[in-house]
């Protein structure tokens, strides 16, 4: 047992291995394309991480553009793993969602690791869905000791979160069906819980209350997630069995990266060749301003990210699309039976999915 | 003097004919363009307005999309006159910038009123500057009495707000100084620390901390004018007059009203006809996401207009610019010497223009 790796390590193992297989299948998908920029950085604050960033550079000239041909339009596959010092304060905002947090009674603050990956991908064809994942672990440590330094420090809190959701401008309920089954195949072995639970944690999260829809058509969302009571979950073992050791909810959380690809690849590959008009990739742009809305006024990992000093401003709104649209009062969604109308009507009111 | 209109009266009266005369102006600079739309809207708690809104319909067809030639891309002039209950908490909140809100010691509240003019305009040539303003009146007052109900109700707390302020994708400084230098104008027979301490402000206001630029090259920003001591105002009348009864503060923002058209429509007749190239669009459509950003993450009106249960969200985002662009770690603007990063660099450290 000695010569097992902490977490951290294995999970920032995992997280190298799963960015290079996403990026790898997006790359095969489309061997015309350039590939995805690897771009790596380190935070001077300690830690670093990698970003692998697909756009299509822009003609300086004046020469007629060219609409390119690509399948992705843009998109970022990236990890990071960072330490350093949680004030005070930080510690006790993060205790409202995060119960085995400590007391904020330190007055220095608390050592955190963080190590999680995060990605957006957004493809060209109006057809084809924008998809969101993030997978990531949590960990606050005693400071460590002076007298003894290489002792490792001990874990006073730790959790991991995640999940992944998908944002088609056109409903395709095969695509839909398609992507929830393999999340739910991924929970299954895991506890039964987990995927119903998630599936609604997503639906509540990715709302965009001023226009009273989701984001998209929902997948899972998880927070939270250790060995202690958890808020959303039956704390009964006995009758419904859930990942509760750091090692099951890792394998948990595995399982869900793993799914990534053959969740959305297969959706990708279908819906990027399907022809389409001028008037659907005007949708597309208006649906890419909901996007915007959603994680520029909502999305609590943007908020965070945008309000800590040093963060890399870069990473945090990879997120937001190449391009969006509004227009005042479009019509465009607001004509029954028609397409924009039938994906507006399942924003409004979430379905199941398997 | 038993017959002079109250002031909501005048200030409704006055941003009406004030949009009426800067949506003609709009309309008459590019006759060949289609007209504002106009829109009338009722509120259901309470209150009335009329959008004007300038925006090119698409052609649903494929045919190839003829980019359109309009000196505006999207623009809105809308003034609203709205009035209902202001919660406890809602008076509690603003309390925090207006120092002359009563106490929220009314467990239901206290009736509000407010007009107000708000305007936002997208050229479509990257040489011609976005701009922005808005002038507005506030009032709460005492529960209207029920033994005599035609009793007008008394004015418990006013104040007026407002300004102006440019946003150019390309410096041209005589554009900046005839901005401000005609701000200048309107404000100083009303006080010689008007524009000093609201150019002041606006830069404050308008700031963009993650990007740590200001959102354009500034103008005039205000809040909480009225008779009592104002917290950027040096409050000795005797050194340094300012308008302080409701007809004196009224009076200075109808100048500044008066002042609009004058300070912006000579800049957007010049530089609507400039020649740009791709490269120069492209930087206008990064810039955009700069505006949206600003305006959905830090802009106080649009961030309480999105909380505001009942809001017309329509009205609110109406200030997004039609179409905007992210890059990922963008080159444009980092490269010394290039006009794109003569913008940044006055973006980063704001100026004195007169």
């Amino acid at each position: 047992m000695f010569f097992i790796n902490p977490m951290r390590v294995q999970v920032e193992e995992y997280i190298n291995t799963l960015q290079n297989s996403i990026v790898l299948s997006l790359e095969q998908l489309d061997p015309s394309a350039p590939p995805f920029k690897r771009d790596a950085w380190v935070r001077p604050e300690g830690g670093s991480g990698r970003s692998c960033v697909f756009a299509i550079p822009l003609a300086d000239d004046d020469s007629l553009p060219q609409p390119p041909t690509t399948i992705l339009e843009k998109a970022g596959v990236n990890i990071s793993i960072v330490h350093g010092i949680l004030p005070p304060a930080a510690i006790k905002q993060m205790r409202a969602d995060h119960t085995s947090m400590p007391l904020p009674d330190s007055p220095n603050g608390l050592p955190f690791f963080a190590a999680g990956l995060s990605l957006v991908i957004h493809p060209r064809n109006p057809h084809a869905p924008t998809v969101h994942a993030n997978y990531r672990y949590f960990e606050i440590t005693s400071q460590s000791s002076d007298t003894d330094a290489d002792a490792a420090p001990k874990v006073l809190a730790w959790w991991f979160g995640g999940g992944s959701d998908l944002t088609p401008s056109y409903l395709y309920q095969e695509d839909a069906s398609h992507f929830h089954k393999t999340l739910q195949s991924a929970c299954e072995s895991h506890g039964p819980q987990l995927y119903p639970t998630f599936k609604k944690w997503c639906d509540e999260y990715f709302y965009i209350p001023h226009r009273k829809e989701t984001r998209g058509i929902g997948g899972i969302f998880f927070d939270d997630l250790n060995s202690g009571v958890h808020a959303r979950l039956p704390d009964s073992q006995a009758s419904t069995p859930r990942p509760r050791s750091p090692d099951e909810i890792f394998a948990f959380v595995r399982a869900l990266g793993d799914a990534f690809v053959p969740s959305y690849i297969p959706i990708l590959r279908i819906r990027a060749k399907v022809p389409h008009t001028q008037k659907e990739r005007r949708w597309q742009l208006l649906r890419r301003g909901r996007y915007v809305e959603f994680n520029l006024v909502y999305d609590r990992g943007t908020k965070f990210g945008l309000m800590t000093p040093g963060a890399r401003i870069e990473s945090i709104l990879m997120s937001l699309p190449e391009t969006a649209r509004w227009e005042y009062m479009s019509e465009m969604g607001t004509m029954e039976g028609t397409e924009e109308e039938r994906l507006l009507s399942v924003l409004r009111e979430p379905r199941e999915w398997v």
